[in-house]
């Protein structure tokens, strides 16, 4: 059995399957993260943003596809063998992220290719879906990952 | 001629083209978002990242999506009409961002289209082109955009 922090290329497989702890969302780090990255007035006041179509402060898109990524990299899934990624896809916000939110991720492989060019690496694509604490997506993306083989 | 920051859907057609300001990346900026956010090595110790295959510290790619939009965001093109966006797609990072580059970003619309569902508001698709102080592109990305139309 592999443990989660020593995995390598060769560790992964289509199907496979990972679940992050689960983070409560506050309004000061929506918030704090809208304020420098997203200023729209639905995600930086609560007043404001009740006159929205969100109806209330919502987390800025992009703070929930750095929160997902986080609770993934905290899996230590990628800890041994992380090259870094070279994109992303398709990213889908579905439901709003609101203060007092807990999110958790599941990821799954969708498939593992050896890199054409660089022998030391392949490449895995990775499913997100991230979920609130009733169990809705509030956000699904596709990530790529280079990983280093076992030398 | 419509202001900057008096865009409704109507005003927005394919090869419209925006320039943002241009933003220095501080170490301290990479530093601070990596440790929450993205903490890999390469993304949050000056000393260790050297040893990585990125040669020294560099920018999480999921910092960059979030200033590309921030500088896009203070152009004020949507500060009239922006209803939030339903997703980003074909995300690609293209060189690594570095303690002391700056960014710019070019925004050009691909398509704008009513919603088929809510008469209120149209999508504009918009691809983004992050370059660094060489004119290198760092990022490309297409997002999608909910806009309100001129009521």
């Amino acid at each position: 059995m592999t443990s989660e922090r020593d995995r390598y290329f060769e560790d992964f497989k289509a199907g496979d399957r990972f679940e992050s702890a689960r983070l409560e969302i506050s309004e000061a780090l929506i918030v704090e993260f809208g304020r420098f990255y997203d200023a729209q007035v639905f995600h930086v006041d609560r007043e404001a943003a009740r006159d929205t179509v969100y109806g209330g402060l919502i987390a800025s898109g992009l703070q929930t596809i750095a929160l997902t990524f986080k609770l993934f990299l905290e899996t230590g899934t990628l800890a041994a063998s992380s090259l870094g990624s070279p994109g992303l896809d398709e990213i889908r916000w579905k439901k709003p992220v609101r203060p007092g939110d807990t999110l958790q991720v599941i990821a799954e492989v969708r498939e593992a290719r050896p890199s054409t060019s660089k022998p030391d690496r392949g490449i895995v694509r990775i499913a997100y879906t991230t979920v609130n604490q009733h169990g809705e997506p509030v956000m699904t993306m596709v990530g790529n990952q280079l990983l280093r083989r076992r030398s």
